[in-house]
């Protein structure tokens, strides 16, 4: 098993595939030898490597958990250094961009099958890493026609194995889902914390902390995933600015009505959200 | 004491006084018998009483924790039917009405000092009650100039003695300040819930859940908190609003650095809240 980019995301996969025994020897590979010195030491992987060749050269299965504008260019690595059984996946927020970019390259095309594990942090680096991070979690995967079939129930057993529930669907499909249920609240949450003066925190409970929470996640991973989404993301702003639209003409015209329908149309949404972390 | 309006904050009051031994007897008023009846058997109240003059008779202490419209007339008449001595507070989210409203009738305004513990649940009603729902929470209190000190001291002993630590400001203030750290959240949380469809929240995960979780909350509630505090909920509204043109401004330009810059505004607030519910 091979690692590549062993943060929170890598370095979870590493102490789960090491706590289920799933995996004869996990190697990291990374670019920075000190964070894959503090990963060695807190257990996620069995072996630290800093070339990318070397740490693929044995491996049946790399998982690329590098930051989305990086993951296309790290599978066709290793895909011209891996072995020709190797299966190559990922764990990107995005998977439009990646699976196109990967498709244009022959043979990784023939070793790689997209996948996104829905679960994180707002805090990032290994030091975060939880190997139940993935236990009863969503993973999609977003397989296309070229994908070939045993190369895709080869990533679903891995994902599998890991604690997930697999979701497969195309990589539209994905995104389009993606932008509503994760970037938009991402963007929404930083959007909330930037509007409130911090002199007023003294009074800020438990909607302020929910509503806010992920607006302390990583800024320089956020505006990637935001970027590559692009249009699926503005597309989700648009519906949730005119949501916010209603809400304050309902106000400013004194309609109560308008406001019990509105909060009625969100609560019956969140009533049927059953939460993956505690599903079985 | 006398707890008029055994929900979840009035139940959390009762619990409270009697697992902290503070009352010799908690009587709880409303209007509703059955309601009455499960606060009674949850242990929230020692006493039941639909009529409010019979109930407060003999109070040294009313706290009013009905809606927000309900508040200043509940008040007024405790005051007319109340012993000369009798403090009177409440728990409403909104404090400059109210204040208006029991400041119209001179023996009210001897008697009361508004108060807002911040605390709550998206849950209602008594069987969500818990007796340390106010431990290290904020309780803002707000008093004008014709609020006797006798008063105020025994309303800060009585809000202290539930585990709150106490925030004294002017009404203006604290709405300005509500509307921005928690009636804002709401309406936010709220639209984000309706703006995304149900068939998506199978991939839905800790973003969402955290950022729509009080959209769940009562409506017919909330709908009279905005339209209580309806200026500086607009206001609010207007703050969040501009932010997320600016954001969405930077994206569809494919700006990564305002995008960036946007986003650590939101995490240099977000990062200066600290937990009241973890507070000493």
């Amino acid at each position: 098993m091979a690692i590549v980019g062993v943060g929170l995301i890598g370095g979870s996969i590493g102490l789960a595939l090491r706590a289920r025994g799933l995996a004869d020897r996990v190697i990291g590979i990374g670019r920075d030898p000190q964070r894959l010195a503090e990963a060695l030491r807190l257990g996620a992987i069995d072996r630290a490597e800093t070339d990318p060749a070397r740490g693929v050269a044995a491996a049946d299965v790399a998982v690329v958990c590098t930051p989305v504008g990086r993951i296309a260019a790290d599978v066709r690595e290793l895909a011209r250094d891996g072995p020709d059984a190797l299966l190559i996946t990922d764990a990107g927020s995005t998977k439009r961009t990646i699976v196109q970019d990967v498709e244009s390259d022959p043979r990784a095309a023939r070793m790689f099958v997209a996948a996104h594990p829905i679960a994180g942090s707002e805090r990032k680096g290994v030091a975060a890493a939880s190997a139940d991070l993935f236990e009863g979690r969503a993973c999609a995967l977003t397989p296309t026609p070229r994908t070939p079939p045993d190369r895709l129930e080869r990533a679903s057993a891995f994902w599998r194995s890991l604690g997930c529930r697999l979701v497969t669907m195309d990589p539209d499909s994905h995104d389009r889902s993606l932008a509503r249920t994760s970037h938009l609240p991402h963007a929404v949450a930083s959007a909330l914390a930037a509007s409130i003066p911090a002199e007023d925190l003294d009074l800020a409970a438990g909607a302020y902390r929910d509503g806010t929470r992920v607006a302390a996640s990583d800024a320089s991973l956020w505006a990637d995933i935001f970027l590559d989404n692009r249009e699926f993301v503005l597309d989700s702003l648009d519906r949730f600015a005119s949501e916010i639209d209603r809400f304050r003409a309902a106000l400013e015209r004194r309609d109560r009505s308008a406001l019990l329908a509105l909060w009625d149309e969100g609560r019956s949404n969140r009533d049927r959200f059953r939460d993956g972390s505690s599903a079985p």
